[in-house]
């Protein structure tokens, strides 16, 4: 339970509000920008890219040659939303951790190729990644009284 | 090499502008929000966090029970800042590759209490994290002509 039997938002032990399933997966949504994390060589990396939702799985369209591609194959990646208001110093995140797929499948490639989504970066862009939400969480920093 | 002969700015082999170091600490000293990867319970994770710079190092604060101050002591993180703009579909990002240390020592924990950081989450936030930026890495998507 994220919601106390109050009807209050919960909060963590940092004091930060605990947002739902349902809160982190419609601020996913509407979001343009999110970072992918991963290992490259051994070391940890982030990418902002820009993506898309279908259904409750997060696609982005790279090149197939980029690290990003060739680092997120069959691998558990986490992935990242936030905004932030520096007046008002709040703000919240949303963090998803799930099993990156390389979509080789003809048929599932052409749904993926249907979505709204061109890539930001120059150049072709024909490799896919999808990214299982299966676990997700967020927090909101509340404003101060 | 990050600039050609001509003084224009390299691109990467996906066509985006190769910043400088320079250009890149520049720009992590003027971004108000930054991400920590880390790993949590072999998994990755990553939050976003208010920062400020010491000379090249980047400086947090938060609370010493927190995931984040247990999982950062002493080992590489990765760090990142970004900025963009949906409307022309640009933007940049910094990544820093770098080992994080706890502070522990009381001068220089008394130099990190000196600077003008304080969290934006509420509650104590006594335990300082500095992380070294070894490898320092940005790009930027050009507008198009």
């Amino acid at each position: 339970m994220n919601v106390d039997g109050r009807g209050a938002a919960a909060t963590d032990t940092a004091g930060l509000e605990v947002l739902t399933r349902e809160e982190c997966l419609r601020l996913l949504a509407e979001a343009p920008i999110g970072r992918i994390v991963f290992t490259d060589q051994a070391l940890p990396a982030v990418q902002p890219v820009n993506f898309t939702m279908l259904g409750t799985d997060i696609v982005v369209r790279t090149s197939p040659e980029s690290k990003l591609a060739q680092a997120t194959r069959d691998t558990v990646v986490a992935f990242e939303v936030d905004d932030y208001d520096v007046a008002t110093r709040t703000g919240w995140s949303v963090m998803v951790v799930g099993i990156g797929h390389a979509v080789d499948d003809p048929e599932e490639r052409a749904v993926l190729e249907a979505l709204p989504l061109r890539s930001w970066a120059p150049g072709p862009r024909s490799h896919f990644i999808r990214i299982m939400t299966d676990i997700v969480t967020g927090r909101r920093i509340p404003r101060r009284p």
